[in-house]
């Protein structure tokens, strides 16, 4: 397996199903623990995730000795590991944080400095909560209204094909629809077992629930010599592979990629849905990254659009979920675990099992439903906050887009580092040439050559990156994860640091 | 089983494993979906949740009916099925709200009419967050300063027994830490499956729970006829028939009670520590109703507390996660999904395997955590807010307590209605007389008896309750869980229109 694992790292206790109580030192009887690593959930210890995995547990670790005044070769951790736009210094957009203080604390709708559009949004997310309070459970569905305003930003989005706000559900971020539409799709045992066809390098989300529902995980390997595309031969080739061994029933793609910063052609869209109508497969369309588009003859399709436009024989069969969340394009909103999902051609009966499903956990979170409603109906031409809403949009995209351009430009400057262009989504995921002895140190110490990097790196510049290995990659290669999200100037020391480090690192293993 | 079922409601579909493409009306070809009753999950087919069951679909149903002219033998659908303060009325208490307000819009913190206090808050939960900003992700086992608040509240509550903030694992509402602390028990097959004991009444997330996860669900029965409570040879009983044919690890335990409305006496709570510890069972304590205790001579007692208390044979030995919530107590603040669970004497393995599980969803939303911190450090004596919290607070719980009394003492006057003492918790779970004619119609219809009453009370009186069929009760009694949170007038009109329907329903069918 290309894939490192925590679960083998932290394995260490082999006395379990010792069941015999035993005299401890202070003479009191005591018991094998009930709960221990060999009598827990094997699937959970098959889970990895790698976004937040040991090399962030090292970076609080490097954080709190500094803030303890240890000396370090660097005086501040600098984190390029995860997608948290606001932790890195991103402003949140004014009218959607007004609304949210509006709805949270309604005594400031009396409050004269608010903008009316805000005060006008706030009122009708209050007039479709419980009681008019936030803190009512929704609908486990999501919020009516909200759904709705879902339901015409999609249309608008995807140039008028129709959308039934029925058809969404609101979710606690895009990861909790994901895995509750995995969780759907599992059935069977052996090789009658459920399949999931995942691309690598993918986001671990896919690999780490799949490992803790005991799915197959099938891979198709994106194209890294065509700047990651996706080439319908790959599919085909991992699919028929899988079919000997399970019963393969999804297809999840993730347009723009993440890690992999790529944007899908319309035509790559168009043939991606034939070979799941022929193929007969579950199509997840992770879109999350929807507005992060950067790169120059690029631009955001839908699978649901594409999908409609092909005509009934695949609009009427295809059966596909689509997702978003507040969390990326110019939001940035992690902390609130807003999102929806879109659910097409989904047979009725199922439907109803789903809505079950998600009403034993209640409700999403109501404050990120409120956000998710600000994101589909922002402020419109003629508002009092429309000027600026768009002024600050259009500052984070624009910077964004700066930063994906500085990013590939000055690590394609290194020698033994090549990066392909950062069309969209947060993030590159340069390919690094890790020296030989390099390879034979990191292996001598159970370590990934990647994970050897990349925690080498964090100890001497404080930049906290994430290996490839923790995507995925091809056997034989290895790169890493960094997003583009830290402000400019310190994105350009840090590139620089990483240039430095990657020169020595080659010239130290040479 | 005495538990009614969606699944068998709901499966309709017979023509699954169709492979086959086929030409439909309109010359087109189509295919079976991909997704079908009979091919998803079978173990999600299982999961029941009454609480928003058919019963809860229909009162939707109704209101939008009324909402579009019908006429109805009632004005209004009154909601008693779900635990939902605010939606009922219940007032936010201020200080909460206008911390979350000034964290949501920080340019608040200049506004001159927010109390100092509240700021000081809000300045502190924002230093704990990335970029001073809620829209950051957490730490995933949650923002490490509420989790240190969170300690120093159960030190408090718990008369100085110590606690690491270690320990705390901020959730997603109080239903997330559970789900996630029974993931982590499942192990075996067969008879070596994971059996988890659950009262009976319980709280229908318990059996859903189990059914998603195939675990086998232990039933012990609480014993009605002594005020729901729960006595050790019935759990003894429980566990030794299950012993027979699973692998019993956990007891979970409700307290105060849902939907029955005990206290448990601290007696009872040493008995089912010594029980747990005795029989190797991981104990899993619902405490979200810790502050909803009403009758005389009841009190709250920790499972924590107490175990403490037995001296270290069982404070360094019983296995033990605690839960509680924002939902709950008299915040009733559902919609922002805060809670913590305490965990203690876990293994550091598992410990392990559990922070990286819970980092897979990232985090719990920021606001729900801020609401936690605020829950669990409130305004303090000589701070500016600290009157009217008390005031709140105070005018919120003597309400529950009049409402609890009131509940029982109507409910008594009934015939063929007997319900014991709402000791603490929001629902009252009468014992409802059934005719032997309108057994026989319900069964007839294939409904349990008690939804056929409850299906018809909704019809007839738009009151929305629960049948004790969807949390279990002993075989041939039947119940309806009903809560005490609609305002007191409403709640009178309520349990008329109950004591009218129960005596016409019996008339009818006698």
């Amino acid at each position: 397996s290309t894939m490192w694992s925590v679960s083998t790292l932290l394995s260490k206790n082999d006395n379990a199903f010792n069941n015999n109580p035993k005299m401890s030192e202070n003479g009191l009887m005591s018991r094998a623990k009930v709960l221990t690593i060999d009598t827990m959930n094997p699937t959970v210890k098959k889970v990895e995730y790698a976004v937040r995995g040991p090399i962030v547990q090292r970076a609080v670790e490097l954080e709190r000795e500094l803030s303890e005044g240890m000396k370090k070769p660097f005086v501040e951790v600098i984190r390029a590991n995860i997608g948290d736009a606001h932790a890195m210094g991103q402003q949140p957009i004014t009218f959607f944080r007004q609304v949210l203080a509006l709805c949270s604390y309604p005594e400031l709708l009396n409050d004269s400095t608010f903008p009316e559009d805000a005060k006008s949004r706030a009122h009708r997310i209050l007039q479709s909560c419980g009681g008019n309070s936030m803190g009512s459970y929704s609908a486990s569905q999501g919020i009516d209204s909200v759904r709705q305003d879902v339901a015409r930003y999609i249309e608008r989005r995807d140039g008028g094909v129709s959308c039934d706000p029925d058809d969404i559900y609101l979710t606690t971020g895009a990861s909790d629809g994901i895995v509750t539409m995995l969780k759907l799709l599992m059935c069977g045992e052996g090789a009658a077992r459920t399949g999931v066809m995942i691309s690598i390098p993918q986001y671990p989300l896919y690999s780490a629930a799949l490992a803790e529902l005991g799915a197959v995980q099938i891979n198709y390997y994106l194209n890294e010599e065509n700047c990651w595309s996706l080439d319908i031969t790959e599919l085909q080739r991992a699919l028929d592979e899988a079919r000997l061994h399970c019963n393969p029933r999804a297809l999840c793609i993730i347009n723009p990629g993440n890690p992999t910063g790529q944007v899908q052609s319309r035509e790559c869209i168009e043939d991606v849905i034939r070979f799941a109508a022929k193929e007969r497969l579950f199509l997840m369309a992770d879109e999350v990254y929807q507005d992060n588009v950067y790169a120059d003859g690029c631009q955001f399709h839908s699978f649901k659009k594409v999908l409609f436009e092909m005509g009934p024989e695949y609009s009427n069969t295809v059966e596909l979920a689509s997702f978003h969340s507040t969390s990326k394009c110019y939001m940035g909103e992690c902390g609130f675990r807003g999102g929806y999902m879109e659910i097409i051609n989904m047979d009725d009966d199922v439907k109803a099992q789903l809505t079950k499903l998600v009403s034993v956990r209640l409700c999403p979170p109501v404050p990120g439903q409120a956000l998710m409603d600000l994101v589909v109906n922002p402020p419109q031409p003629g508002e009092p906050s429309y000027d600026n809403f768009i002024k600050e949009r259009t500052a984070t995209l624009s910077v964004l887009a700066e930063k994906a351009k500085l990013t590939e430009q000055v690590l394609n400057t290194v020698q033994g580092i090549s990066c392909n262009p950062v069309q969209g989504a947060m993030y590159s995921f340069p390919r690094i040439t890790i020296p030989k002895k390099a390879i034979e140190e990191a292996l001598d110490k159970g370590q990934q050559p990647d994970m050897f990097y990349c925690m080498k790196m964090l100890e001497e510049t404080g930049i906290c990156l994430v290996p490839g290995s923790g995507f995925g990659q091809k056997e034989g290669t290895y790169h890493f994860r960094m997003t583009i999200l830290p402000p400019t100037d310190k994105l350009q020391i840090l590139l620089n640091k990483v240039k430095e480090f990657h020169q020595k690192f080659t010239q130290q293993y040479s």
